[in-house]
């Protein structure tokens, strides 16, 4: 532990360091230092007790490998819906209930298949169709592959993609710590990559995975089609790094080749489904609200361990972690499993809008969707006070290995929640083995490991105490 | 980043804080912040290099699928002392050689057996041998069981012991968050356990897994009988944490219960081995030397993947990052695969030995043997001055999840060279799922991360870039 910093719960980091001089007042009262010690005590308690009594594991065994994948609109989804709503019962929470919400339903189909031929050999391509995508004709389609490396590449060939199968191929930088930055550098080309290609007249759209390491696993995720014409769309679908990698080879030998892929996925009308709300009551301001969540739904083809099971089990054990240690928050807790953030925010969206409808008082937000590895910190969107108040208990945190509370997004399920005031914090665990899951078939329970798991359940926890304890708006007085 | 601390490399920590106020000089020249951006492009490009043309992963590859595990005196330790002088050549260090050191040689023998027979149901139990255990006779010792939970109790039992088979079945504490704390508690009844209960005239020894999770692998590891005459050596073995607790619970109720087991090993000869040497003569102090290794040697069960094949190829990786980057050290950066770390430290010992012998002045050791999972930060055992200077690289290493920069040990095979100017460090990642493979069948290539094990080594290679840089020794003007 730096011993040369001062820090304390509750209050800003006071100190004085060139500029900042003037303003010092740095005066640690014994008030203070008893606060600190009682707050650091009861986050002891916290993580003692998801470490040795925790819930979480068992709870994403059942999830995973007795519902398994959960994509919107599916049968498994509204078992997980059941599910939640049980498991938010069982650990008696003070009111427990389902906010309907209609979901987008859209099916995979029959198993995609994709191959093309070079020098006799057919080489079978590991393929999934993106979300959203339509199916190929049922034959499948063939043609000619151009590769790019970008959407402006491919915007930049206009005319020249017509009639071809356009392969995205910009790999992850790994040279990016974080890799949800690389991530965010290359999604575009899922995202948009048929849209673009689709009004340029292309036949169809295979893009390079989404992750840092070369394997045989496709990424499926979300695609859309944006506002251009229904006879412009094309079939998009995902092949694995090494796939890619191979296939960038074969084309330098052989730019004519002929790549084939079918699937037959489709998108059927909206179906209902609910997101799971439970809380637990707040005793002095029960009408003001903090809200833990993750999403419910997953994609098809793993069992959504890491996205996002272990966010969800996660948020479910902060209220089990304070019921445990009888800390009885002063504001409403209130636990949300979304439905439908993979492939629409649905569920994110019917939660905000209710609130404003409803006149509700958010007054904070913290989301798990990054993983269940072992913690790293927390991401704060919320104004320059609260967020500097979140920093000031990075002593409290940094021995559980919280040492990144810094500024950016929280997560797309509570983004919605936005204003002035709230005071929005993503989890992040961290990102190395992320993307080696991420919406494939090996985003299964055993990935996870108990006491990563665990420790975050307990650093959203602490996180949720410290929210409730110090947590100001602008009709409160600073604490 | 936290912008409201000011940090200097090659300098201390300098900023006033309450009582600190006097000593406020935060002087921050045009000098010191030219010579922080260029350590961090410095740092900066080690990481990228490691992250995009890095070796470690297939050089672990090789080591641990092509030689595997490789205990002192093995065919394979033999092998891989080989391997280790190849890889050093094909780097192109300035200089190779293999230091010799005769090892213990203590073979498994046939894969042991256990089981006992409660309620007419045979259960058998996953069981490994100690390192340095004797055998049991041809046909196994059966036995009734006494279980302790610590060596302390199992020497207050005192003759209850006699002809029995000790069981300690001591737990890790799951609530320290370093799993590393939690080996410390537990180990001495592993290591010790034979010889206290010999003394007391017990039967035989079998010891609780040293591990977190609960599972089916025995984890096996050295043991010692100190100073007890010979007839009192009694056969040691560790079951699988999952059989602990079984049997814990089949005591209960049946505390006459049976307990037989099986093992053929055997201490031999100490064998000829070799500790593995190469270096990067430094440019203007090359008889000043910093040390980098892991160690060579692992346990037999598994491939000695993360324990410690990954801080052979961190430490081998450290001098290809320079090297590449053209960072010429003005220090002799020496490379060192130690062997026989697991059970003996005789490489260890030798180095030290040869070192004194020949007067060599080593200024910086750093070890890698804590595993290979994401970048935590470093444990610093060195003198007040130069804890001080390696803590004031933070700034410069916080990019990279390099936290921890905490007083502490740094490795059993560096440590023997520790005197009043030495600056040892032990690399520290991530410990979570450490024991969860350590010295087990299962630790094994597949479980190691390509990106956090470069990481490791790109954390490495830029401590030993600014250790480098700054370190000093007495003879030495401060930087």
């Amino acid at each position: 532990m730096n011993k040369l910093t001062i820090f304390l719960a509750g209050s800003v980091l006071l100190f004085s360091c060139g500029k900042q001089k003037d303003k010092a007042t740095s005066v640690i009262t014994k008030t203070q230092s008893e606060t600190f010690a009682k707050d650091s005590a009861n986050i002891k308690h916290i993580f003692n007790t998801a470490l040795t009594e925790g819930k979480s594991y068992e709870w994403l065994r059942d999830l995973t490998q007795n519902i398994g994948g959960r994509l919107s609109g599916s049968p498994e989804a509204a078992k997980a819906v059941l599910w939640g709503e049980q498991q938010m019962k069982s650990i008696g929470l003070d009111s427990v209930w389902l906010q309907p919400v209609l979901v987008p339903h859209w099916v995979r189909g029959e198993k995609e298949e994709a191959y093309y031929t070079v020098n006799n050999e057919k080489k079978n391509v590991p393929i999934c169709a993106l979300g959203f995508s339509i199916p190929t004709p049922t034959n499948g389609i063939t043609g000619e592959v151009i590769e790019v490396k970008s959407l402006k590449e491919a915007e930049e060939l206009g005319d020249k993609l017509k009639g071809k199968i356009v392969f995205f191929n910009g790999a992850f930088d790994d040279t990016l710590i974080n890799t949800f930055r690389a991530y965010g550098g290359c999604v575009g080309q899922r995202f948009s990559g048929a849209r673009v290609c689709g009004e340029l007249g292309a036949k169809g759209v295979i893009v390079r995975s989404m992750g840092n390491r070369i394997d045989d696993y496709p990424h499926t995720g979300s695609m859309g089609y944006g506002d251009i014409p229904k006879e412009q769309y094309i079939p998009a679908a995902a092949i694995s790094t090494r796939a890619a990698e191979n296939l960038s080879k074969d084309l330098k030998e052989n730019p004519n080749l002929q790549f084939y892929f079918k699937q037959s996925c489709e998108t059927l009308p909206d179906a209902p489904s609910h997101n799971v709300i439970g809380e637990i009551k707040g005793t002095e301001n029960p009408d003001k609200i903090i809200v833990v969540g993750g999403h419910l739904d997953s994609w098809d083809l793993g069992e959504g361990a890491h996205d996002d099971g272990t966010g969800i089990v996660q948020s479910l054990e902060v209220a089990y972690l304070l019921k445990k240690n009888n800390i009885k928050p002063k504001n409403t807790i209130r636990i949300v499993f979304f439905m439908n953030e993979e492939n629409g925010t649905r569920g994110a969206k019917k939660y905000a809008e209710e609130a404003k409808l409803k006149n509700e008082n958010h007054i904070g937000g913290l989301e798990s969707d990054a993983g269940g590895h072992t913690p790293r910190g927390f991401s704060i969107d919320a104004n320059k006070n609260n967020t500097k108040l979140v920093q000031s208990w990075k002593k409290l945190l940094a021995p559980y290995g919280l040492h990144d509370l810094t500024v950016g997004g929280s997560g797309a399920d509570i983004s919605p929640l936005k204003n002035d005031q709230i005071t929005l914090v993503g989890y992040r665990p961290d990102s190395q083995r992320y993307f080696d899951y991420h919406h494939t078939a090996i985003d299964t329970f055993d990935k996870v490991n108990k006491r990563e798991l665990e420790l975050g359940s307990a650093s959203m926890a602490s996180l949720i105490y410290l929210m409730d304890k110090y947590l100001y708006t602008d009709d409160q007085v600073k604490p």
